[in-house]
């Protein structure tokens, strides 16, 4: 294929950031790739395993990119983008791959250079794995990148996040448009709660420990171990996704915490009927999600199926 | 190997009950396996699948039974049970396969046969698929089967018991010998809160899909999948496992929801550090389950990586 960008910069290699740099290589679709981490042992790595060109000032970095990726937490966007922006040249785009959209997009389009291209972005796409040695070049095949565009802007800048989608097409996403704040709540329902749920859960079983006598982990196969998954997530990403989407969170928590309340009132008043009906309609939902595509229909994920069956 | 038992009779062909079918006869732990369900259709399509020989009655099935497998739902033991008990031969094993011990254990003994070894058991395995058809061979290798039998019994019933525990370990598990209490709480923890809680979760992200207009299952590979697996499993089991297991769950379920409160409280504060002290330490469970053996350490339990990496 055509290469979409002739250069590309990565700020940020992790799993996503990594993920991006092996893939836009590997497509084609970008012809240079050029790294930046403000931890220089992550960035030194990446420079050995060789998915893209190290540099060690991030301005240095965005000179001569057509698009600058930053990808990282949520809560060091707006510090990285204020450190490299000025050195961005006219006409780039700008954009990330943030779990939350309102806020950043704020960040960014308060720093002031109306002639760069603010595009923020989302790759629905990830493992619970971090660092730069946790990326691989297919993370992004046949899954969803959300773009968060301004509505009514100017051609250059519909132009501009024309090329981004046609990069992460290039990358085998499949790319949505969508205004941030629907963005973000449909992600505090779809990925942030279950994560907070899930490191709850974890957390509660913990403290139980000293009553179970370490057979949580022992007989964890029971159902927790699939918690723990999603719970071994990066901290510090996930710390900073519920403090800038605390109002979507908040709204949905409210929402789970009421369901919760009524089926506790269930069990404790003995009313099969009303936990068979919530079960029952469970079933639904997850036929609906392998029919979507968007998990496998085997057993136990097929993690326990080894030369099995 | 020598066969355990010469004839092992399993009442109720779902999931569990085929799977001991099946293990039985292809390791040879039984010499003849009887199955009985009282959903004919089910029988009949055990009985093509051919994995033991129906019988149409109950009392017929585990007449002539060294051990009988009660593989019903929790609800349901104690009819099955009461059905059969009075054919069982003099010194055959009582057994079952539920979630729950308590309560099953308290009926299995109430039917007055002192003469037939009750020994409740719980196999630690499963998937989140049922019916006959949904059974495998090799599902109870390397799992946990967790036998209760009554403490201080007769020399007979503790040769029971271990006769019992070698046809498990036949199969490929790993006996583990417990009271009946504390299986209860541990599987409150293990298993039945992180059901209930996957269940309730869904349903909270259900109610949001006339907000989300049907995005909650499109985006759900942001974390919500993993939670519908567990949420797919037969919703009679698990009505009958929180109806037989109340006082375990709500107390599992008032530490949950005291966690929860605290982490919602560190949200709306902003309180970072709290947050990322709660996440940074479900790492750390995450690794002792992999450690132990419990679970893949794939990233994403393996089943994006088809071909991949």
């Amino acid at each position: 294929m055509a290469p979409v960008f002739k250069q590309i910069t990565i700020i940020g290699v992790g799993l996503i950031g990594g993920s991006i740099a092996r893939a836009a290589l590997e497509k084609g679709a970008a012809v240079e790739v050029v790294l930046f981490d403000g931890n220089a042992d992550a960035l030194t790595r990446a420079g050995e395993i060789g998915f893209g060109k190290p540099v060690a000032s991030i301005e240095d970095a965005v000179r001569d990119a057509d698009a600058v990726f930053h990808c990282v937490p949520v809560g060091a966007m707006g510090a990285t983008a204020k450190a490299s922006i000025g050195a961005m040249k006219s006409g780039a785009i700008l954009t990330d791959v943030g779990s939350v959209k309102g806020n950043v997009a704020r960040e960014f389009r308060g720093l002031g250079r109306d002639d760069v291209h603010v595009i923020p972005g989302h790759p629905i796409a990830g493992t619970e794995k971090s660092g730069p040695d946790a990326g691989f070049a297919s993370l992004f095949e046949g899954r969803w990148c959300i773009l968060t565009p301004d509505a009514g802007a100017s051609a250059a800048y519909v132009e501009a996040t024309d090329r981004l989608a046609a990069f992460w097409t290039a990358l085998g996403s499949n790319v949505e448009r969508m205004d941030a704040q629907r963005h973000d709540l449909v992600l505090a329902v779809t990925s942030h709660l279950p994560h907070l749920i899930a490191y709850n859960i974890v957390a509660t079983a913990h403290d139980m420990e000293n009553v179970t006598d370490g057979e949580v982990v022992k007989f964890s196969a029971a159902g927790f171990r699939d918690f723990t998954r999603i719970a071994a997530s990066d901290p510090i990403m996930w710390r900073d996704v519920f403090l800038n989407n605390r109002e979507a969170v908040l709204e949905v928590l409210g929402r789970f915490d009421d369901d919760l309340t009524a089926l506790r009132k269930a069990i404790r008043n003995g009313d099969g009927q009303k936990l068979f009906d919530v079960f029952t309609h469970a079933r639904g939902i997850r036929r609906e999600i392998i029919d979507a595509g968007q998990d496998t229909a085997v057993p136990n994920f097929g993690r326990d199926m080894d030369g099995k069956k």
